[in-house]
C-alpha cells in the first residue's frame, strides 16, 4: 500500500492558539527573535513571554533562535540558549535551570507513522533536566528525556533518553564517559 | 601535486539561465520565499513556478526552503517540502509524488574531483522516488537515488542509494529495517 | 556537585573590540554578508577586510556566510567559502590558500569545562592548511587541524586533527584512504 499524503489528516493536532496568533507570531519572529541584526537577549525573552512561553531568570537567548509555539516553551533559570538552536515545538518542550543548548542544536518533536498510508502525525515532547549540555549541532529527537547534567556532544544525534551524568556522542549517540564534577 | 583552486575552470557548467534571471531569483527567494515572514505555501509554488520549477498539485512549501536554480527542479503531486529544507541543485533534482522531505534537510548535487589539481566540478542529479520520506536535518548526497518508499531517518546521511521500502539510519546511512506497510 | 550557570565568569576573555564595533559587525553582517538577497563576492570579502579579516587573493565568499568575528580570521589566496558556511570564531581560525569550504560547513572553537560547576568557557583556534576541503555541512570542532590537503567529507564531524593528503568521513571522522592526486 502506497503512501498517500492527499489522505494525511491531522485535524486532531491543536496548536494552541488561532491561524491568527501564529501568523503574527510568525512576523514577530522574523524580525525580532530569529533575526540576525541585533543581540539584545532580553528583547528575545520579551517576546517569547509575550507569546505565552514560560521563562525564568537570568536566561540568555542569543540572535538566530527559531521557536515554533512559545505557548508550548518552559524554560528554568539560568538557562542559556545558543545562536540559531531551533526548538521546533510541534508540543511541549520542558527545559530545566543551568542548561546550555549550544549554537546550532535542534529539538526535533514531530514524528510520522510510516507504515499508515496516511502517514499520521506524531507529537512527542522532550525534556531537558538541570544542567543539560547540549553541543553546537546536536539533534534531540522526540520523545527524548535528557537526565539531569547529561552531555550530547557537537553534531550528535540522541535517538534514545540520556541517563544522569552522562555524555554521549556519535550518530546514533552512544553512551562515551561518565561526567565526573569536580569539586567547587 | 597541490590544489590550485585558481586553476579551477567551471565554464563548461552551464546554469541555464543568464546570470540577470538568477540574480533576480536570489532575490526573489530571499525575499518571498527563503524567508520566515510568511506561511503562505501557494507563494512559495507560484513564484518556483514562475522561475522554472514543474510542481505538481497539492504541493505545501514551508518557510525557509532554498532552491538553487527552481528551473532545474520537479516535484510531483502531493509532496511536502519542510522549513529550511535546502535543495542545492546545480542539476536536475526530480522529486516524486506523495514525497515527504522533512525540516532542515539538505540535498546536495555538486562533487569535485579531490584527485585533480584543478579540483574540477562534478554535478549528479538526484531522484526521490514516489512515497519517499526524508527525516529532519538528513543529507542526501550527489547522484543518490532514492527508490520508492524509502525512508532517511532524522540527522542521517545517505551516501548510497536507498532501496525500496527500507529504512535508513547513521552516517554513512545503513539499512537498518523493511518499512511494512499496513493495510489501509 | 550541579552545574551553575549562573556563576559563571567569562570576564577573562576578550574579543578584541568594544560592544560597539561588535554591534556593528552584527548589522553589517546581518544586511550584506550574511544575507541571501546578494551574490558579490566581493562586497562580502571588502566588509569582512574593513573589520579587520586578513584575506588573500582570488578568495570567493558566497551568500549566507556567517563569520562570528573578522578581527581573529585569517584567510589565504584563492579559498572558496561556500554558502552559509558558520565561521563561529571565537579565537583565532586561520584558512590557508586553495582551501575549499563547502555550503554549510561549521568551524566550531567554544567549548566549556563540564566537570566544572562554573562551566568555564575554553576557546582553540582552527588550521585550516592549503587544499584543504571540508565538505558541505561538515564541521570541525575546536582546536583541530586540518593538515595540508586533508579532506573531510560531506556531514561529518572532525573530533581529532586531519592528517595530510588522507579523507575522512563519519561521525566521528575516520580515516577513509589516502587523497592520491594525479600529475596535473
Amino acid at each position: 500500500m502506497p503512501v498517500q499524503l492527499n489522505r494525511y489528516d491531522n485535524s486532531w493536532y491543536k496548536t494552541g492558539r488561532s491561524a491568527f496568533v501564529r501568523m503574527l507570531w510568525l512576523l514577530t519572529s522574523s524580525l525580532f527573535v530569529q533575526c540576525n541584526w541585533h543581540p539584545v537577549s532580553f528583547l528575545r525573552v520579551l517576546l517569547l513571554r509575550l507569546f505565552g512561553a514560560k521563562i525564568g531568570k537570568g536566561v540568555m537567548i542569543k540572535p538566530g533562535v527559531q521557536v515554533k509555539y512559545p505557548w508550548l516553551l518552559t524554560v528554568g533559570n539560568y538557562t542559556w540558549i545558543g545562536e540559531h538552536v531551533w526548538i521546533d515545538n510541534l508540543t511541549k518542550v520542558e527545559i530545566g535551570n543551568h542548561v546550555c543548548i549550544s549554537q546550532g542544536a535542534y529539538l526535533l518533536t514531530g514524528n510520522h507513522d510510516y507504515k499508515k498510508t496516511t502517514f499520521d502525525l506524531m507529537v512527542k515532547g522532550i525534556v531537558l533536566e538541570d544542567g543539560v549540555w547540549i553541543g553546537a549541532k546536536g539533534i534531540v529527537c522526540p520523545g527524548i528525556r535528557c537526565c539531569s547534567h547529561s552531555v550530547l556532544a557537537a553534531g550528535s544525534v540522541a535517538t534514545k533518553d540520556l541517563s544522569a551524568y552522562m555524555i554521549y556522542s556519535g550518530n546514533p549517540a552512544m553512551p562515551l564517559k561518565e561526567r565526573v564534577m569536580e569539586k567547587a
